[in-house]
């Protein structure tokens, strides 16, 4: 045992530090591309014990690694490099009692989202983000990847939703943020940077999150839509007419139904008309006395005479509503049980999302003949997760896929979106970044990590390529 | 004329190149409390234009101070020290074509406010900040100052409300911010960062501003409230039963209400009974089909019923609800009117409001007995404007105004607020941070400032003591 494990060892206890090997589901990243084995797992249970843990790796000179639930796809939550120490907060899962009049409730970094929701029902209070990996995916990872999901352009992100935070700092150190108040200007908005630092900046430990009343009525739909030009005109609609009551904008093709009617299990189409694309519609109000259903149903008919929508259903059940939303939920499964695939997490302005669309499928089959093209996602937001099968036959991408992922964030980036939307930089997107943006805001980052971890010991190689802090080179020996 | 005077004059012309004897009116703070003399004004009207004076400046050695409408209460739009250079963006002030499917429009940072509000208007959007100040206010400087104002509560501060900047940095560079989306997670959020920076980590000259579809509907009720805990009562009550529909709610007591009937002309007070406290509930929906005068009148009722709303009055017309707005809005007016005051922005978490006025009021008596108190704000988000007139018959506060502020502020931070909530530090809130943050969020506020301006010429002395950067001491003498 190295003299840092053994002081991890002491310092945590049995339950507190694991070695690699009993914790292998640790080790590796969701999509299995990127993992290095860890020194070992540190598993603190109050901040006091982060901070020990980061002072201790600090003095040591050894890398660490925070990991939420891992379900992250850019390879941000496991090690990059071999024998760093990989710090979990799932023991750290504490819910405070939510203050209904404040519309707040102080959390710890490794409550898991859906275990926050179903603490919240009892209560009539929402917390208003919501993912594919809400069962698994904890309260500091979505915080530090500053996730958005499918409620983000009502609720906003997890930027949007974070009151105060508590944050270890690269030193040790413990910044204590936890206020319950949106309005704090006494100074720079730190709560705001740790949001999306991807751990490199700090460890968030506690937050403050903002929650919402539940809403009393909920109205969903689906529709079916002759083309993008129609998709994006019926949200234009949706917006105007239907105001703030619009949770879901949710869309998918027809092809990615395909891919899911035929590879997930219980699955139906509950629409007779088939079309190039679906928008699913969910509506809430927090008033009973809202005639939500009519609203819809005006809307509708407005698409319907507009010939915007040319086929529509309505949610008659709680059932039917989560059959309508599984067949947009299950659009990443469907797509993973066909085979390889590569995944594009791509944000435009709305109003430019059929340009995109139309653009970006001319570009891929120019790379890739006959790629076959899945892209779903949040009309509300703009963000399209493009993901790619490759052509009916062919095993795999045959090398094209970095001129894929390059030719859709280039495009991305001209028209005034990000190829990072919601999922983060990580390790797998540095070179995307360096490349099309501006080379002053990747200095502005790398000046800011170089600030608050001058030793580049925090999540090294995520967000900045690891020499870009000035003290580690990719071209150094693993330090360990 | 100095060297650098002329360097400034050749580039930006008569226009652009003001002397401070010409400009006497940006010299000086609203609240007449802060500037020395400037070098003059430079007005550049590009964003070239304003690299070029940064740059300029940062190579002679000679701070900047940003300056949009100067409306700002905490000192942090004008010059700290005499020969400094004040950058005015006020002919930097063109809008872009709103994009309605989008929800978002490109602006100079010059633009007012209020220009901004009318432009919208035939579009049927809105850009929903407002505050007291918004004829004059520029987006550059609410940007700078992270402003918050009546309606933050729904739709958020100026940092929820910015998709993309255009930042001109301390060495002279651009960074080139300026996507339209939400998503956008290619990185640190440097976006949220600028907002609130108050023009020390760099000089805003363009934004992406979120927009919302125009309500189509509005209610506008005035109720009279018996007590503090009623108040919070009534805000919980309403939040639980209005939703999504809440705009203004805005409070203000019996004694603000005298002194503005008593020094403002032409106000009217509705209601037949005087109580405690005043509540200016607005409600707007974006559906027509939305019963909201049902839905207010209910809330009503049901707060008569509990005994937390004693009387009341709908606006029934567009003069009405302007009316009772002005009661709110000319509160400031009313106590500036009245003679010596003492202003403090302070939030604390909604539901423990009632708190702060009690202890608040106790410690304010303590330590200048007959002190009157105006607290007025917005209850949506726990922000109150805790203002002082002395006493009856008092000339003055008599030396007792650090004592009462530093007392109000420890008070806040003590239940989870902010003494600073959405007026900044400025110049003038640099000691209490100081004093009652903690020193590692000071210090963390320290090493993002070095990091990004290390010569300390961006407004040193506003957000951090001006010899925090490492590079400037209060004690040195004037550069100029």
């Amino acid at each position: 045992m190295s003299d840092l494990s053994q002081e991890l060892f002491d310092l945590l206890g049995p339950k507190g530090w694991l070695s690699a090997h009993d914790s292998v589901g640790s080790v590796r990243d969701w999509l299995d591309r990127y993992g290095e084995p860890p020194l070992g797992i540190a598993r603190p249970a109050t901040t006091g014990e982060v901070a020990a843990v980061i002072g201790a790796c600090a003095r040591a000179g050894v890398p660490v690694v925070p990991q939420g639930g891992n379900t992250g796809l850019c390879g941000a939550a496991v090690c990059g490099r071999a024998g760093s120490v990989i710090v979990s907060l799932s023991r750290m899962n504490a819910m405070g009692k939510p203050d209904t009049a404040t519309g707040s409730m102080t959390v710890e970094a490794g409550v898991v989202l859906a275990a926050l929701h179903d603490a919240l029902e009892p209560h009539d209070l929402i917390f208003p983000l919501h993912l594919g990996a809400e069962g698994t995916a904890q309260i500091g990872g979505l915080i530090g990847t500053n996730a958005g999901g499918s409620h983000a352009a009502r609720y906003g992100m997890m930027q949007d939703l974070v009151l105060g935070l508590e944050v270890v700092l690269a030193d040790g150190s413990i910044w204590n943020g936890l206020r319950a108040v949106q309005k704090d200007n006494a100074g720079y908005q730190l709560r705001k940077l740790f949001c999306g630092g991807e751990g490199t900046l700090g460890i968030v430990t506690r937050a403050v999150l903002k929650l919402f009343p539940a809403p009393k009525v909920r109205e969903t739909a689906l529709l079916a839509v002759p083309d993008m030009d129609a998709l994006v005109a019926v949200g234009s609609l949706l917006r105007k007419e239907a105001g703030e009551f619009l949770g879901g904008l949710e869309f998918f093709s027809d092809f990615g139904l395909d891919l899911a009617l035929a590879n997930v299990e219980g699955l139906a189409m509950p629409l007779e008309s088939r079309a190039p694309w679906y928008l699913l519609v969910e509506m809430t109000a927090g008033s009973s006395k809202v005639p939500l259903s009519e609203i819809m149903q005006s809307c509708l008919e407005d698409g319907f005479g507009q010939g915007i929508v040319v086929d529509g259903a309505l949610a008659m059940s709680d059932t039917q509503r989560a059959a309508f939303w599984r067949l947009r939920e299950e659009q990443p499964e469907g797509q993973r049980l066909e085979g390889p695939q590569l995944k594009h997490d791509i944000s435009v302005p709305p109003g430019r999302l059929a340009e995109f669309i139309g653009e970006a499928g001319n570009l891929c089959q120019d790379i890739l003949g006959g790629v076959r093209i899945n892209a779903f996602g949040h009309l509300g937001d703009g963000n399209t997760h493009y993901n790619l099968s490759p052509p009916a036959g062919h095993p795999d991408f045959a090398d094209t896929a970095p001129a894929l992922a390059t030719a859709l964030a280039r495009l991305a980036t001209e028209l005034g979106g990000s190829f990072a939307a919601e999922h983060g930089l990580g390790r797998s997107k540095i070179a995307l970044a360096d490349a099309l943006r501006p080379a002053a805001e990747r200095a502005l980052m790398g000046r800011i990590k170089q600030a608050l971890d001058p030793q580049g010991l925090l999540n090294p190689g995520v967000v900045l390529a690891a020499n870009t802090s000035g003290t580690i080179d990719r071209n150094t020996p693993n330090l360990l």
